[in-house]
């Protein structure tokens, strides 16, 4: 079975390297839902050398830092499962207190209904990402 | 009120360093389950300097391979959240396919009862992430 994170972007493409790829969550419950892919199909975080790892979390913790700016969350989450889709990519979360699952995982029980909030601009995300990455290199 | 993290160590001491300690999960369903915790009482990753980041995931990372090397797990999952305790942390789980949740995270819904599995020898474990942490530096 082809792995649909080799097949297409999966999402919106918001920002890409050599390496690795930002798309958009599209997830309407959370507007500022991004997920970091690795370009190359492999599992775990273990299998990349320490350099591509290091490279990796700068990027992953870029979007958090561009998300922080952008929304003011009361909370990043950050996950590598892949038990579905076993293709190494990190989900990057603003959560907020008054969304669907707080202060459960987006994984877990619904808590309540949750208010419409605005997606970040994503060419804005881009350019603070960028940002980011040259201030840690 | 007074930080859980702060207050104990949570958790049996596995391993620990100036700025970080690795404790034990603690769910008998997960015998491969472990946490790794910031000393100091901040709430993201991105609120540590570059540095911090770097040796913080050096460490995540040491008792993800040491599990994979110990376990054999069907994948690896990781997890910073803190929605309940906002004190930065990482879930580091080493997940089976018969496992509780398996496919979904261990914060969904339970697919089946899961079979016993031993717990790895923590004084193996504390071994293999110091060997881990030598090959990275």
């Amino acid at each position: 079975m082809e792995c649909p994170l080799c097949a297409t972007n999966r999402g919106d493409l918001v920002w890409q390297d050599e390496c690795c790829r930002v798309i958009t969550g599209n997830d309407s419950a959370y507007p500022g839902y991004f997920r970091v892919v690795w370009s190359e199909h492999i599992s775990e975080m273990s299998d990349l050398d320490a350099c591509a790892r290091r490279h990796f979390m700068d990027v992953v913790l870029a979007v958090e830092s561009s998300l922080r700016a952008m929304m003011n969350p009361d909370k990043i989450n950050l996950a590598s499962l892949g038990n579905k889709v076993p293709h190494l990519h990190w989900h990057v979360i603003a959560r907020f207190a008054d969304d669907r699952h707080f202060p459960e995982s987006i994984w877990g029980c619904e808590q309540r209904c949750a208010p419409t909030r605005s997606a970040p601009d994503c060419t804005v995300l881009a350019a603070l990402i960028s940002i980011e990455l040259d201030r840690v290199d």
